[in-house]
């Protein structure tokens, strides 16, 4: 298969955001086979940008390959992270995915659930844009933070 | 492979105990391929008595077979069953064990854990007695329902 066009330019502003700092990161970590060696970081973050023409390609049913599945662990293991960094207590991502592509993902903070996300369609996943990406994580990691002040004890637990 | 004998007698009285009678309903209801048609209770429960001669006889190191696996997932989801009974909010399982028999057991009400058991060794999982799987289970629910009763507003968000 062709290696498609990248949608994310260099320089693009959402490069250095938390979510796509602490991804690369990850995704570089857990790279055993060296698939990204001299990849750049824009082609690493690449494929979760999942714009509507990327999109249409993909068929709508459909299971989630290998490295599919790595990317939206890296996703939630990610959010743990940056969520353990801000909020100052361990964050441990639980993540379920079926052969088929659903599942769930939790993130949990001593006994309190701080995320708790529905995945379907994982073969697709992706943000429309990096901006989306950026986005949409700082709200999930601010809600999380939120709970975690709301129910400390719980958390603490 | 030549049955074993049962452990389990006709008669036991922890048969009629919470647990036992919840995960023969269950392991009957997730019996697609008529497993246990014609079995007794005593035949289906049998297996999760790992008494000591038994353990001996299964390999310190292995991988759980299919059957092993839908017998664990039956007993984490006969504990949320039973603790959503009593507690009287949704109980829910989410259970992750790998290929090799490791993972981790969760039960979720609201946004609170209330059972949280690191899973190991799962090809040998059992208890040496019903009893035992008696006792062990009944502390597990009243340890869950304490911190529902504690953390109240965390279980019902």
């Amino acid at each position: 298969m062709a290696q498609p066009a990248l949608v994310v330019e260099a320089g693009d502003p959402f490069m250095t955001s938390d979510i796509v700092v602490e991804m690369v990161k990850q995704l570089r970590a857990l790279d055993t086979y060296d698939t990204y060696e001299g990849w750049s970081e824009e082609k690493i973050i690449d494929p979760l940008v999942m714009t509507k023409e990327r999109k249409r390609e993909i068929p709508i049913i459909g299971d989630p390959d290998e490295i599919t599945l790595a990317r939206v662990k890296a996703y939630y293991n990610s959010i743990a992270s940056l969520i353990e960094k801000k909020g100052g207590l361990m964050a441990v991502p639980v993540i379920n995915i079926t052969h088929e592509g659903f599942g769930r993902a939790l993130v949990l903070v001593g006994k309190l659930i701080v995320v708790d996300k529905v995945l379907r369609d994982v073969h697709r996943f992706g943000f429309p844009s990096l901006e989306d990406l950026a986005s949409k994580t700082d709200a999930t990691i601010e809600k999380a933070l939120g709970l975690i002040t709301t129910y400390r004890e719980v958390a603490e637990a």
